[in-house]
C-alpha cells in the first residue's frame, strides 16, 4: 500500500487527491518560481485531521507543506522535495465575532474578504490587505501587511492566539485573548512569519477595528518620484495621521490605463487615505493638501464617497493583475525590500537606475508610508539571459537596503526567494533561528528547503 | 584565587563590587519577594565587557542575573542561586537620535526619563511608561507597558532591534530599522518580555514618536467602580481615539491624599488623556464627555495646560508610593491580570468581593482601557497567616482571569511570583518556551528559576 492509500484511509478517500491539475495547482505560486509538484494534496477538515496528517508526515519523514491560497510570491508553498500539499481550504470558518472585545476567531482557510463581509455586519474590519484575496493562516504565516499598515500594522500586530498543530503532533496555543500579557515567551510573535516552517496554524484568534467615522481618499500626482516620496516623509513627520500612503509610477499608470482602458495621467501618482472623526480628518486632509501642493502636485483628487474611493484605489489594485494579463507567457518578479524612511528617496533612485541598466521594463510602486516598495517586471523564464538580469537586479536592490538597515522582505516573506540572503541578513542570529527551527521540528518535515537552507 | 578576583582581573576590580549595600541593593525588587544576596555585582561599561562576564559564567556554570534598577515586582532580578548580578547602569547612553525615521538607539541602563529629556529637543517621545523610572534594557526584558499603551502599544510594539549577548558570548541582533519586515524568525519578539533568561540586551533600537500638536487630560469620578468600567468599554467600543484610560479606586484617592495632602474627592475615578490634532480632538473629548455623563459622572475636570495636567496625573503617579510610604514594614503585593474587555467588570467585581472576603486592606487600580487591572496590597511578611491570605487571593485573581481567556501577567511580567502559573496558562506551549529556553541556554545560567520552573 502506498503512502497515498494509507492517508485516504487515515482520513476519508476524497480529501487526499493526486488529480493532476490538483497536484498543478499545489506546485506552484503567483511569482516566477518554477514548478514543483507534491505527491499527493490533502484537505483536513479539522484540528484533528491536520493533527493525524502531520504525525503520519512526521513519523515517514514526509515533507509537508501548508497551503493557503497560494497567492505568495517566492516559492513558499511549492514542494521542491515533493510530499504532501496540506490545504487548509476546508477550513474557512468564522468561528466567533466578540465586537466588543474587537476579537474574532477564525479557521486558517478563511480569506480576509470573506472575514470583512462578516465583520461588516458588526460595524467592524480586518485591517491587513495583501493585494490579493489570501486566506488568513497564509497571511499569519508569512507576517504579511499592506496598505493600511502604516496605521494599524502588520499582521504580526493583529494575532492575539494561534492554534498550532506541532510536527509532533501536539497543539498548542501561542497566546490568549487579554489585550496585552508579559507572560512566558512571545510564541505568537515566533509562528507568525514561520511560513509553514515550526507548525500548521489551525485556528486564529484576530484584533479587528471599529470601521471608522469618516474616510477619505485622494489621489495626487507628481512631477517625479523624487517629489512624490519628498511629499511622504514630509507626510509622515508632520504628524498627520494617515491611513494609507501608496507610491505608483508612471510606467504603472500606464498598464493599467492600457489593460483596463482608464485614462488617468501618466504619472507618478501618490494614493491616499485618512480615516478619523470628521472635524480630525477635516483639518489631516488640508495639511496634507498644504504639503503636496509644497511639493509640486500637478492633479489633485479627494472622495469621500465610498464608491468613488473605490473607482479611485481601483488602480492600484489592479496594478500586479494589469502587468500579469498584459504579458501572457511571462512570470512575474516582485522585489520587496523595506529602508528606513530616510532612505527611501535613495533607494527608488537607485532602483530606477539599475532597472534603466539592466534594459528591463518594471514598474516601481510601494507603501511607502512604512519604506517598502516593490519593482515589478514580467519575465521570460525561457529567456536564460533576462532571467539573469532579472535576478542581477533583484540582488542588487536587496544589497542596497542591506546596507542601509533595511531588510530584504518587507511584506512577502522568504520562501526559496529571500532565502538566499538571510545570513547576510541576520548575521549570527540566523544560527539562533535555525536552532530554534531544529528545536520545534527536529525532523525537518515542515516546508522543508524554505527560509533555513545552507 | 576565587572566581571573584579572577573576575576582578577579566575587567578592572573596580567593576566587581562584592560591598553589602551593593549586594543588598542587588538582592531584592520593589514587591514583596524575599531578600537573596549574590556572589558578586558587576558593572560592565561596554558589549564586550558583558561578553567577557557571560563566556565567563557559561565556563563556571555561574547564574547570572541581568539587573537595570530592580524595579520588577515579582522578583524577576533576585538571586534566589547566588551568583552574579549584571548591572547595566554604567552603559547609559543615548547612541543615535534619527528623528525623521522616528528611531533612537540606546543602551540598556538609559532610563525613559533620561531618553525623553533627550528627545524633547526633536519633538518627539518615548511612549511606554511603566509607573516607576526603569530602565530601557528592563523594560524590554519584562515587556512593560503602562498608561499609554491603549494607543501607543506596549514594549514589544516598539523594538525594532536589539543587539544580545547569548549564554555561548555571542552578540546578535534580533531586527533592523526598516518600519516593517517579513523576513526570518521574529527574535525581537522572543527577547522581549525573556527576563533576561536567554540572553543580555546590550543595545536597543526603539520606534519614538512625534509629541502631539494637542493634549487634553481628564478626571471623571463616578458613584461606583462598575459605572466607570461601563463608561471605560463605551468609550473604547465608540472609536474615540483615547491616549490614557486609568481606573483608581476610592480607597487609592484616600491614601494619596492622606500621604499627599490633596483634597480630591474620594470616589472611583476615570483619569483619561487625548492626543491628536485640534479639531479631532476637541471632537472626541465632547463626545467622551457625554459618554461620562451617560454613566453618572459626578465630577468633571478637563485640563489643556501642560503644568495643570501634570498635576492632575499626579494622583495616578503617586499611588504606589503612597501605600508604600504610607505603610512602613510592610511590603507591596500588586496583582497584575488582564482580560478581555468585556469580562473586566465582572472581574474587578469578583476581585473586589474576593479582598473583603480575605479581610485585606487593598487598593483596585489598573490600566483599563486594556483589560488590565492591579489589587495591591502591603503586607507584613512576618505575619504568616497574612502572607497566606494575599497569596490566596493573588491566586484567585489570576485563576478568575484564566478561565477567562486573560493572563495571568498584563504588564508586569513572570519573575518567581507567576511561574507557578506558566503551566496552567501556556499549556504545551509551555514546553515549546522550555525547548527554546534550553536550545539557547543550555546550561542555564540566565537568571535561572524565573520563568521556566518545574
Ligand atoms: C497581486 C499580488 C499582490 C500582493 N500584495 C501583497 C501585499 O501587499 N502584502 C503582502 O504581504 N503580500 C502580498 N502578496 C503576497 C501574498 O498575497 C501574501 O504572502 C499572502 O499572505 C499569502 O497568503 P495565501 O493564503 O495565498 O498563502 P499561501 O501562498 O498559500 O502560503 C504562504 C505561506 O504560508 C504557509 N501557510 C499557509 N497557510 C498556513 C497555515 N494554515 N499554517 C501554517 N502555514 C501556512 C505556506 O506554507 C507558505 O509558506 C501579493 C500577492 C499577489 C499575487
Ligand atoms: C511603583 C511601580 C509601578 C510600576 N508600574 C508598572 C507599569 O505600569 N507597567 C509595567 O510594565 N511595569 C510596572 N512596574 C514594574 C517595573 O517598573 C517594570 O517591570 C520595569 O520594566 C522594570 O525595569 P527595571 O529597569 O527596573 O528592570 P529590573 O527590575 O532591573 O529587571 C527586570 C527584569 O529584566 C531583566 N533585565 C534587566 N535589564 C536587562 C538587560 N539589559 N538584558 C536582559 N535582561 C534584563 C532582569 O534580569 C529582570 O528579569 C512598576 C513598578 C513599580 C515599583
Amino acid at each position: 500500500m502506498s503512502y497515498i492509500e494509507e492517508l485516504q484511509q487515515l482520513l476519508t478517500p476524497k480529501q487526499v487527491s493526486t488529480n493532476e491539475t490538483t497536484l498543478e495547482q499545489h506546485g506552484r505560486d503567483e511569482g516566477y518560481h518554477p514548478l514543483s509538484l507534491p505527491d499527493a494534496v490533502v484537505f483536513p477538515a479539522s484540528t484533528e485531521d491536520v493533527q493525524k496528517v502531520v504525525a503520519f508526515a512526521n513519523e515517514r519523514r514526509i515533507p509537508l507543506i501548508p497551503f493557503g491560497l497560494g497567492t505568495s510570491l517566492e516559492g513558499h508553498v511549492i514542494p521542491y522535495q515533493g510530499g504532501i500539499s496540506l490545504d487548509l481550504s476546508l477550513m474557512n470558518k468564522v468561528l466567533d465575532v466578540r465586537p466588543q472585545d474587537f476579537l474574532v476567531k477564525v479557521q486558517p482557510g478563511l480569506t480576509r474578504t470573506q472575514l470583512n463581509k462578516e465583520l461588516k455586519k458588526h460595524g467592524l474590519f480586518f485591517s491587513v490587505d495583501p493585494g490579493a484575496d489570501a486566506t488568513l493562516g497564509g497571511m499569519a504565516a508569512t507576517n504579511a501587511s499592506g496598505t493600511t499598515s502604516v496605521k494599524y500594522g502588520i499582521m504580526r500586530d493583529q494575532v492575539k492566539d494561534l492554534e498550532v498543530v506541532l510536527p509532533d503532533g501536539k497543539v498548542i496555543h501561542t497566546g490568549g485573548m487579554a489585550a496585552k500579557s508579559s507572560s512566558g515567551l512571545h510564541l505568537n510573535g515566533l509562528i507568525v512569519g514561520s511560513e509553514g516552517t515550526l507548525g500548521v496554524i489551525t485556528e486564529l484568534t484576530l484584533q479587528v477595528y471599529g470601521i471608522p467615522e469618516a474616510i477619505m481618499a485622494g489621489r495626487a500626482t507628481f512631477p517625479t518620484v523624487q517629489a512624490a516620496v519628498d511629499a511622504v516623509t514630509m507626510i509622515r513627520t508632520s504628524g498627520i495621521s494617515i491611513a494609507r500612503m501608496e507610491l505608483v509610477d508612471a510606467r504603472s499608470i500606464q498598464q493599467v490605463n492600457k489593460i483596463n482602458e482608464l485614462h488617468y495621467a501618466e504619472r507618478p501618482t501618490l494614493f491616499l487615505e485618512f480615516h478619523g472623526n470628521e472635524a480630525g480628518l477635516k483639518q489631516d486632509v488640508a495639511f496634507a493638501q498644504e504639503i503636496v501642493n509644497d511639493f509640486g502636485c500637478e492633479e489633485l483628487q479627494f472622495e469621500l464617497d465610498t464608491k468613488a474611493q473605490a473607482q479611485l484605489w481601483e488602480v492600484r489594485h489592479n496594478l500586479a493583475y494589469a502587468f500579469i494579463h498584459g504579458s501572457p507567457g511571462r512570470k512575474m518578479m516582485v522585489t520587496d525590500v523595506s529602508v528606513p524612511l530616510t532612505e527611501l528617496a535613495g533607494a527608488i533612485q537607485d532602483t530606477r537606475a539599475a532597472i534603466e541598466k539592466e534594459g528591463l521594463d518594471g514598474a516601481v510602486l510601494g507603501h511607502v508610508g512604512d519604506g517598502n516598495y516593490h519593482a515589478l517586471f514580467m519575465i521570460d523564464m525561457k529567456d536564460e539571459e533576462e532571467v539573469a538580469r532579472a535576478k542581477r537586479l533583484n540582488e542588487h536592490i536587496v544589497h542596497y537596503a542591506l546596507a542601509r538597515g533595511g531588510t530584504c522582505t518587507g511584506e512577502h516573506g522568504v520562501g526559496v526567494g529571500k532565502a538566499i540572503y538571510q545570513r547576510q541578513e541576520h548575521g549570527a542570529a540566523f544560527e539562533v533561528m535555525k536552532a530554534i527551527k531544529t528545536a520545534l521540528d527536529p525532523n525537518g518535515i515542515m516546508n522543508p528547503g524554505k527560509i533555513f537552507i545552507d
